[in-house]
């Protein structure tokens, strides 16, 4: 959404208060992540990968699930492309964090294997919801290449970083 | 991983060839998108795009043709995301432009329906390797979302945003 | 990788610069494996495997994990192309053997089920990372027609056959 | 089927000669490629085409149009390992030179689009049976990587190799 206010100067500092506290015409009201704010929320995981010293795959979807934006870290595993992009869908797909979806997917638990659909979901740690200031969830983002501890810690930073 | 030396005249030589021999000081022999450039040359793309009002998909591939870095523009087509990775895929792939390898595939071409392999190809245009400063290939870059023309245009901009 | 070099000899920079420009030094520094040795690597876990009279599929990826050089044993399971494959793979792909990322894998492990990610891992024993004479991994070998052990034991002499 | 011969000693030894020479009873008349076989034509593809000083890929495939043997060239397209694979594949699936079969495939043709089934056939030059001494098709090579001339080439060349 494109605004183009032109008006004079002395209403606006006025204007602009009323239109953030009513929350009528601003990014922070959307009910999807911006690429703005995926973009941000990849490079805050990724500063947070670089001070644990650990390399990482970052996927960050949009409200639809679809993928928004991704980096991979120089010779992080190739095969966390997929686990990272899978967490964030997967944590989008239930508004969850992928590891608290995988304590009811074990033999015995009550989504037993659920991971065979969807094409396929992760759920151990390292999928995270990412909500606005409403706490609406926008979008969700996985992290792969580290432990689940930091892939999860990882994820969480970035998830943080659009609301901060 | 980084090296600080500092060393008198004397053990330079010896020195020299102690690196040789244990690979330390080779970074610029790397054969691979780094995943700094990786996002420049996203980014690139992205403010082509912007000043061509333009919504686009961009998705960069190593040399090994994993993802490596992807953005979606807001409201840009959803379906234009697995149509970047797979631009970017294919001009990988057989190291081409994603549009000159489409003259090839059309009926009676001499590569007609290749698009079949590899999990789908797209061989429009948009797809467009990445070339490190002595035009050795170390990636590729995909976008889709504006017409055939503007991808390429934006796609290419990325490519040379590397070595700019 | 950043280098920071300074050294006082003005011939040392000159003689770097000369090294860095005809390139003629820097072969050595390939991280990807040869198909000369993804073929000796084959063809040393076939006579591992003759040496144990098992029957066996034998498969190479590169560092990118890609199909480098493939046998398959007469008379060997057909079910096991696609095993020996993806054990290369998945070996590439976390950089570990088989083996023992499947013993994370397991009902209650830290990323059950990660088998259903990249199209489909395999992550019992048989694949192994294959690493050049700096211990850098450039590829990855994975056998299937035998025991575990076994796979395990004629990876391991494939991947060792190439730096002895 | 079952022979059962009663003949005189004096006409055996003649009798015995003329099998020989119509291959009727003996062990290489097998019906499915060796792996030595397999290896030795793609050996002789891959000499052939360091010869024409071009990078392909080369798969070969037995009777059960099941992989036996592959090797990539470096350097060669990454994009070729699965088309290499499918030429081999298409050609013993319709017993025929693909390069033929694609004639039958375009807009129009009686197998029009035939190239969607069997998760993907590769129509255009580049795949080539493999027969045994007798004629009987034993597999097939699947040669990708260079012009489509240069692929049936090295391609015929590796059939070729087994009975030479």
């Amino acid at each position: 959404m494109k605004t183009k206010i032109s008006i004079s100067k002395s209403i606006t500092s006025l204007l602009l208060l009323i239109l953030i506290n009513t929350g009528v015409v601003y990014a922070q009201t959307s009910t999807d992540i911006s690429h703005e704010d995926a973009l941000k929320a990849v490079l805050a995981a990724k500063e947070k990968a670089e001070q644990l010293d650990v390399l990482v795959n970052i996927a960050v979807v949009d409200a639809g699930a679809n993928l928004k934006a991704f980096i991979r870290m120089d010779d992080s595993f190739l095969g966390s492309i997929d686990v990272a992009i899978k967490k964030a869908k997967t944590s989008r797909y239930f508004d969850i964090n992928t590891g608290d979806l995988g304590k009811l997917t074990q033999p015995g638990g009550i989504i037993y294997n659920i991971e065979l659909s969807n094409d396929g979901l992760v759920t151990f740690p390292g999928g995270v919801p990412i909500k606005n200031e409403n706490g609406k969830i926008i979008g969700a983002i996985g992290v792969s290449g580290g432990t689940i501890e930091q892939d999860h810690d990882i994820a969480s930073v970035g998830a943080n970083a659009i609301i901060e």
